[in-house]
Order: structure tokens, then C-alpha cells, then sequence
């Protein structure tokens, strides 16, 4: 594993708070250990190149009411403001259920680490995020969305949140920047059944961008579950990885 | 086309009330001229065979709150709740945004024409819900989860909305029933990545599972849209089909 210390020293150097450098070196770390190096340290070689990285912008919730929030970004990296999103959920759940939307909300990274901090807080949660159009239909054409993942966390009384993190794309970004793909794999994955996942990624696209007026966004619904069924699944699955499981 | 009134006068033989006749004739007639016969006529001939269907029985909102409804079906067909749902949805809409549970909701059909009302009605949405258990892990094992569709509606102002509707398997269990399919192609869609639909149905499972006690039930996120993306989207398509389009 890389050395904790000196990502945090990297992240510090590049201007970010103690809080900003915890939360950022929790994501990377995690990204890692979980074998998506494509969200992992690479990415603070990229922030390295930024030339105009506002490393103390904060994101703002500029609206709150029962069941909705309305973040913006303003200027902050997406990974901070999803984690002050996380932050404000678990501080005040919903009483049911809330939809979240978060403008100017990029990168977000590994949408699997955000919905298991609130699945291991106990609330059950659904997030999706825009990212550059590299998706074009398998029928030809230009890119039409993102690689938009949907990640879904579940918390469970034994302490084992269930955590899918599903992209649409056969390869992510990610790795033709690490040269472990080329850039003909960032196609809507599912082989000749490929239209499927390119549905997904157009409906996800615009869900976002009908929610988010503009730039690339979030969408993230949070709930108070009112049934544990992880155990019961797990119990039926009989040892066989589930999404999420290391 | 089937013969609309003949289709009709089945189903009222069946004690469905004129309402409920037009509802189900509806779905079942959209689902067979966008070619997903599995939704189709068929289902009559199944309706038809149950013993106990109360044709009469009527879902119930137990719960409205600021952003959150609750619904059961009370014995009504699926399809007969997500109407109810819908309709309450379009004669009232959320401020922002809405999270709609329904327990007891099964059969729910053709997702794709339940969010595709609510577009057509100027609201997004996207809708889940839970179905027998039939895709295993591509790793083995027993079935872990329902093929669990994820549809996605979104409105346009040009009156051609953009409708996502896609189940996490490689074939409906409608076409192996009409012989269409055998149960060997009821697996996750995907090919060699057939671990990101299997994660997704897991992740939706449980969404709905962890929000829905007991029973087999649907989520739906109803939302007013603050901005337009169709068009745009429509005119960098270029005349490609966009999901939903005939």
C-alpha cells in the first residue's frame, strides 16, 4: 500500500486544508485498496497539473427543504463537495427520504466510496454523476453522455453494507489515461447487448441534466431504510461475493 | 394491431371496472407495439389463469408527506398501483422532488410506460421495482435477485421525451414463458461483464428491499425539471435514436 504520509503531504502542498487533505486521501487510498487504481493516486498527479486548482473553495447547500437540497460547487473539487453532501446527510438524515443535487460537481471519483460512508452511517442511498460525453450509441454517431455510474449503497445490522458501483463504459477513463485501455474500450459496456448500458448511460446523462441546469452534476437520493435485508441475502448467497465485498 | 375492443372485453370479463379496463388495455397494447410482446397480450392469458385475482381491489396512499409517499396495493395488480401513483403524481406534483414507495406492487409491466405518463406530463422520473428472483451471480450460486428494470423518463419540450427502460437481464422471463427464450438466457445482461448488470439488479434489490418490507414492490423518483436537455441532445444525435424512440 501506498505511504499514507506522503499523499497527505502531496495533497498539503497543493493547498488543501487538513479536512480537504483527509477526505481527499481517504478516497485515493481507498480507490486503491479496492483495485480502481483509476480513481487512486493518479489522480493527484493529475491535480498537480491544474494550473488554476482552488484548493479552499468550499461547496455551498443553497437550498434545503423536506425531502430536497440543492448544492453548488463553487469552485471546489466534486470529491469535497460530495463529501460535505455525505457530511450534511449524516449529520440530519430525512425524515424519509431526500434528492439531493449538487451543480459544478466534478471529478467525483469512485461514486461506491460516497453511498457506503452513508450505508455504513445507516442510510440507504443511490448516486449518479455526469462526466465528458465518451459514450456513443453502438449505433454509430458522436459521444453522446458520460460514463455516468449509478452506485447504490445498503447498510446491514452486520456491519456489511452492500455497495454497487456500476459504469457504463466497458473501460473507464481512467485507464486509457493509465494506459491499461484504449480509448476504443470507452464504449457502453455489454458487448451485443450494448444498448442496454448506453440506455442507462443516456437516461442517467439526462436525469442529471435536467436536475442540474448546466456543467456536470450530481444526483444523489438519501433515505432512512425501513427494512434490513443485507443479512438475509447473504445468508441466501452462502458465502459468494456481493457487490462491494473485497 | 390487436383489436383494441376485443382486448377490452376481456378484460372486463375479468370484473375489471371501465377505469381499470382502459388502464391495463393501455400498457398492454403500448407494450405490444414497442415490440416488448413479453408485456404484452400475453399477460391476459395469464391474468386470465389466476384463481384469486380481485379485479375490484384498490391501492392506497397511507403516507404523504414533503417529498416522500407511501402506497400499498391492497391486492390490486401492479400495474393498476403504479397508475394510481402516476396519476396522483401528474394531479399534484412535488415541489422539487418526491420518493413514491408502493408495496404489494407486482406485476408493474412495461416500466418504461409508467415514467414515459410522467414525462409526457412535464416530470422526470426514474422507477424501479422487484420481481421473482432469477438472475444468479456470474460467479454461481442460487438466484439473488429480480431481472429489476431501472426506467428513467425525461421530458422534452419539443413533445418527444427521452425514455430509458432497461431490464438487468439478457432475456425477460415473458419470452421464456412465450417460448421466445430459454431460462439459460434469464442471467445478468452483459456477456464477460455480466457482473455490472448483476451488481446493478443486486443494488436495485436492495434499494427497493431495504425501502418496501416484504413483498415484491417499486421505488419511483418523480421530479420537476429545472432545465430542457432533450432537444440538445437531439440535435447533437443528429437523427440517431435516442431510448424510447420508435
Amino acid at each position: 500500500m501506498p505511504d499514507r504520509a506522503s499523499v497527505e503531504r502531496r495533497l498539503r502542498r497543493l493547498g488543501f486544508s487538513d479536512d480537504g487533505t483527509r477526505v481527499l486521501a481517504d478516497h485515493f487510498l481507498d480507490a486503491e485498496e479496492r483495485g480502481k487504481r483509476s480513481h487512486g493516486l493518479a489522480r493527484i498527479d493529475f491535480l498537480e497539473t491544474l494550473p488554476d486548482l482552488d484548493a479552499r473553495a468550499e461547496p455551498a447547500c443553497v437550498a434545503d427543504e423536506p425531502g430536497y437540497q440543492r448544492w453548488e460547487g463553487r469552485g471546489a473539487l466534486g470529491y469535497l463537495t460530495l463529501d460535505a453532501i455525505v457530511r450534511a446527510q449524516l449529520a440530519a438524515p430525512p425524515d424519509h427520504a431526500r434528492l439531493v443535487v449538487a451543480s459544478e460537481c466534478f471529478p467525483t471519483g469512485m461514486l461506491g466510496h460516497w453511498v457506503r460512508r452513508l450505508a455504513d452511517g445507516g442510510l440507504v442511498s443511490a448516486l449518479t454523476a455526469t462526466s465528458p460525453a465518451r459514450l456513443a450509441s453502438p449505433a454509430g454517431g458522436p459521444a453522446l453522455a458520460g460514463t455516468n455510474p449509478l452506485a447504490i449503497g445498503v447498510p446491514s445490522s452486520d456491519g456489511r453494507p452492500v455497495v454497487a458501483d456500476v459504469s457504463m463504459a466497458k473501460a473507464p477513463w481512467g485507464d486509457v489515461i493509465a494506459g491499461d485501455a484504449s480509448e476504443a474500450d470507452v464504449v457502453p459496456f455489454g458487448g451485443e447487448q450494448a444498448h442496454k448500458a448506453f440506455a442507462l448511460a443516456v437516461g442517467l446523462q439526462l436525469l442529471v441534466d435536467s436536475l442540474v441546469a448546466g456543467g456536470f452534476g450530481a444526483v444523489l437520493l438519501v433515505a432512512r431504510p425501513e427494512a434490513d435485508p443485507v443479512p438475509g441475502l447473504r445468508t441466501l448467497a452462502d458465502g459468494l461475493r456481493l457487490p462491494g465485498d473485497r
